[in-house]
Order: structure tokens, then sequence, then C-alpha cells
């Protein structure tokens, strides 16, 4: 069997295709999301969210279709006029442009690739857009950079993308005004379904907007969420299959314990980086350590990259391309809760048998 | 087992479970929505969608979360100021309602639950919001209403729901704009999926309204499905597995045959107005016959509906509940291809021996 280190879609987690099969068996697929049961796994899924990521009771969950939603749903429920973006790579650009393309006053404040951003400064904007773990470039951005931000900045509201840190980041909620991710990543499951996180200061700033007479959408608007959500429903018929699913894996994760789980993810990226780091031919693309993400290790393979692959490929090894501009010299590699110790080591030893 | 007559999330279709089944055992999950083998199956599932429905060229097919956000889509990309709405139940109320949460100049135009539309009229709007089949009541309009209403207003886009009705409706799609559904319905599929069809004019419309300085949303605009789907890529990591499945099950139904497909589904409904009529204590709630419905039946069982449910349980069938206010009279029946003649032969039986 080959591992998939693609950062997303991804391996998918042990459990994933189980939990798949016994959503069938139960009938969740025909079942109304109307239903007792339908609110039964809401609650379920909700509730061992909270636990693995340790997300407050000032903070609700709400689901979409993907993370590429919730970049619009976050303009449209909490962007007036005005909104700041971080911007160093690909996926803070997407965001940064949803902004443009809603006719906001959307800012970016830029990086190079593989470049983070470290000093908290001063800014003009509704929301502050931070994304914590650029899938596209390996970045990750230290949480006291994300801390800081709110604090120079009380007024606007701190959405971050999370999309390949979490479950791996431990946020401190409370300085974060929402968090948002997609489940192909640190989840291990098909894609198909986004979580947004949002405390009420979100809620009031699109109960206010709606007030103003502001469009803020329609099924997806926060006051939507929050009025199903109450029942433990959704506003529309969702990806039930999903929700249920998620809900388990979290379960599976809660069991194994999210502290051994972040314990192994730096062990296994700590090994890859190391071999990185003494590697004749590869190195590691993000060079500043601060800015190293766990999740997503970035190699710069230069003109060895189609060999590497063809290395890694004949030990059952897969990795992820490099995003866009980068593909002929990168190669990325998920680091997630369903690669296991042993596929690390393994993928290593390739490494350095190359 | 139960045999799960509800108009979705509804009986899943024969073949569905084995498909995402073989999904996964070809690593569908965690595959790349930039890959070669998805382009594949997503060109499969276009191929075997046109000719299930006979859609010509000259319309294009997208992919959305559900037909919930089509609404949304629709009113975003195609609206500048004014929508005018077919107003006959819970589910067309819906849409005229997305237009006024987006802030435009909505008109609806009514008719009691249980009634419909037959005489085309001139209105004002740029589209023109037509459920073909509501399922919120069981009522259906004549295809000659609906082309009525194009030949009579030209220049406005004609859109219709048919998320309960296809792949059972014959549509002339040249005299149709766009006509949109979800997948937990006629295709026997869990939720997750809505599909949107479009003709070159809405293309047109959206970016003519693009260029005009209006917002058309972000990643779900239709110039950016077209940028997407003419590489047989989507724009943001989608629903895969249900896109890959509802291609299966499109080829399934081609192969069965639609034409024998469409046949069952009037035979079925035949015999089940035909025991409603002659009952002596449950009616069809849809009165006009030109109106009734083939593929959701509702039925009017007064003071016996809780008996009924119970009777019918008895016997493994499992009816729809009566949609909102209806919730205390009424059962509904969905008529899928996923429901075989015997399954309705049996619920005809259980009816009569009420």
């Amino acid at each position: 069997m080959t591992v998939n280190f693609s950062p997303g879609p991804s391996q998918l987690y042990f459990t994933t295709e189980d939990h798949t099969r016994a959503a069938f068996r139960q009938g969740i697929p025909s079942l109304s999301h109307r239903s007792k049961m339908f609110e039964q796994f809401y609650q379920h899924t909700q509730e061992q969210l909270r636990a693995l990521l340790s997300i407050p009771t000032s903070h609700h969950i709400f689901f979409t279709a993907s993370a590429t939603e919730i970049w619009e749903r976050i303009v449209q429920n909490l962007v007036a006029e005005k909104s700041t973006h971080f911007v160093n790579g690909a996926f803070s650009e997407k965001f940064f442009k949803a902004g443009l393309q809603l006719n906001k006053d959307a800012k970016s404040i830029t990086a190079e690739d593989g470049d983070g951003f470290s000093e908290p400064i001063k800014v003009d904007g509704e929301i502050i857009g931070i994304t914590h773990n650029e899938t596209s470039t390996g970045v990750s951005l230290p949480l006291d950079f994300i801390y800081g931000m709110k604090e120079l900045n009380p007024s606007a509201l701190v959405c971050v993308d999370a999309v390949s840190s979490i479950p791996f980041v431990d946020f401190d909620y409370n300085k974060i005004d929402s968090v948002y991710f997609s489940v192909q990543k640190g989840f291990g499951m098909p894609p198909g379904l986004g979580v947004w996180i949002v405390n009420e200061k979100c809620i009031a700033k699109s109960e206010q907007l709606l007030a103003k007479g502001h469009s803020i959408g329609t099924y997806h608007s926060l006051p939507s969420y929050l009025a199903n959500g109450k029942k433990n429903q959704t506003p529309e018929t969702p990806n039930s299959v999903a929700i249920y699913v998620l809900g388990k894996i979290a379960e599976d994760m809660n069991r194994r314990g999210i502290n051994a789980i972040r314990k192994e993810t730096l062990y296994k990226s700590t090994i890859l980086y190391q071999a990185l780091q003494s590697h004749e031919k590869i190195n590691a693309f993000v060079g500043k350590k601060e800015y190293q993400s766990s999740t997503v290790v970035i190699a710069d393979c230069g003109e060895h990259t189609n060999s590497v692959i063809h290395h890694l490929n004949n030990k059952g090894i897969d990795p992820g391309e490099g995003y866009g501009k980068h593909k002929n010299y990168q190669l990325r590699f998920a680091n997630f809760p369903a690669h296991s110790k042993e596929q690390f080591e393994q993928l290593v030893d390739s490494l350095n048998s190359f």
C-alpha cells in the first residue's frame, strides 16, 4: 500500500472507512436532517470537537462545504467595508481576493513565499485574516504573533485559517475570534466538509450588519447557523455522513489523547527536518526555524525533484507536489495524525538513501 | 428492511453503497482534485448526466454543496436588481426569500399549498424562479407553463427547481436557461452535492454583472466554474466521492434505460393515486390532476395520520411526514428510481388494508 503524504486530500485516518460503513449500516445517508438521530450525532460531533480542541463555550461550531466557502462567509458576515489580510502564499492570497471579489476594501500585507510574520502591528480592518499554516509554502506563524495582533487591534475580528494545522495546533481560543479548517487534512477524511468556529463577537457583528441593511448571505449567515445550531440542526440538508464520521474520528482521537497526537507529530516533524538539514541534495524550503511548519514540511529538491519522486514511489511513498509555481523543484510532506511514526521513519530512511 | 418513502434524504439507490466502497478502494477520498484521475471521473459524471437527462452542449453542468446553495448562486450571478418567483410551497418560498436576503427587489406570485400555476404571464424580473416539483406540497407544474413563461418573457432567465423531479422529468433544455437539483432525492445518494445546469445566456449575464462592478460571489461564480470546468476541475476541493458516485449511478440508470425508469415511475404513481382516490379514509392532497406530482405523492390522512404511520411501519414502510404545518395530517410518498415496483405495490396493498 502506498502512503499518501500529499497535504490534502491526504492519507485517510485509520478509522475513516470503517466509520463510513457504519454510517451506511445505520441509515445515516437517508436520514432526515430534522430527525432526532441527526440531532444526536450532530451534538456528538460538536462535543468531541470541543473536547479534542479545547474549544470554549464562548465559541460556536458550524459546518460548511469547504474552507473555501468559509472565506466567503467570513467576508459576507463580518465585513461592511474593510478587511486586512496577511498574505504569504496561495491560500492566504485567495482569502484576500475573496474580499476584493465581494467588493470590500480589502488590503494585504505580504511576505515572500517561505517567509512569515512575527511582529504584531496596528492595522485598519473589521477583520484580520491570518493563515496559521500556509499549506502552499509550509510556513507556520507563531501563535504569539496571532495573539499579539488581537491585542494591538482589539476591535477587529481575528480570523485564523488552520486548515492544515488542526488538530495539532493548540490555540487559546479566548485570543482568537474565528478559526476554520476542512476535514481532508488533519482529520484524514474525504473532502466535502468545512468547520467554522466563531465567537459571540462574530455573531454580534453579523447581526449588526444585518440590522444596518447589509446583505450577509442567505442560509449560511451566522444568525441562520445559530438558529438551527441551537436545535443541533443545520440550515440546509448537509453532508450528514461527513458530520457523523468527523465526530467518530474526533472521538477516536480523544481516546488516543490529543497530547499523544501532538507529541508524535512533533517527533515526526523533528526527524524529517533533521534529515533535510543533513541531506546533501535536499533542503528544507522554509529556512527560518520559527516559521517551519510541523504539519506541512516542504523540501526543496531542485533539479533532483523528479528523481526523488521516483525514488520515493519505489518505496511506497507518495509525496505531495510543490504548489503552483513551486511544482518543479519542491515536494510537500503532510504530517497528520493519519501518518504513523513508522511511516515517517520509513520516509526519513528513504530520503537519506537518496 | 424498512423502505424509506420520505422525499429526501430518501431510500438509497440500489448501487449507492457499492459505488461508495469502490470509491474508497480506488483511493478517491484522498485524491487531489487537480489530478488526472479526478478529471477523468468528473468528465465521466458529466457525460453520464448529459446522456441520462438529454442535456445539450449549450448547457454547462456545475457542482455545488446543495440545492439551497444554488438559490444563492443564481441570485448572486444572475440578478442585478429584480427577480420574480412563483411561490406555491415552502421551497419555492425559500428561493424567493434568498432574493430578498441578497437585497434584491424580489417579487413573488403565490398560489395556495396544493395549487399551482398553468397560465403563462408577463412578469418583471431578470430571472423567473419556477419550482417544477414542490417537495413540500406534491404539486408539479405543467411543462407547457414553464416553456410558456420563457416564450412570454424571452429576456428573463428561467430557472427551474427540479430537486425532486429529476431524473423523471423530461425537460426540453432549449426552452429553459437553468435547472438544478440535489442528489439525495431521485438519485438515491447521501446529501452533500447539488447539480446546477446553466446555459450560455446565464454565463453571459454573470460576466456582464461582473463587468459592471457587481459582486457575483467568489469561488462559485459562473466564470470561476467555467474556467475550472473546462479543465474538468472544480474551483474548490469538492465532495469528490459524491461526484464519482453520481456518475456511476447515472451510468447504471443509463444502462437500465431512462425510458424504462420513467415508465415505471408513471406506473407506480398511477397505482398510488388510484388507491388514494378509492380510499375511504385517505385522499390525495393535490386535487387537480394536472398538478399531481408523479415523484412526490401527498396523502391527506387527517385524523388518521398517526394510525396510518403505525400501520405502515408494521409493514416495513416508512412514509415521509407532511411538511411543516401539514405535519399532523399529511404523509408524503417519494416515487424515485430507488423505489421498486414491488415496494410500491406493497405500499398500495398496505394502504388499501387500512
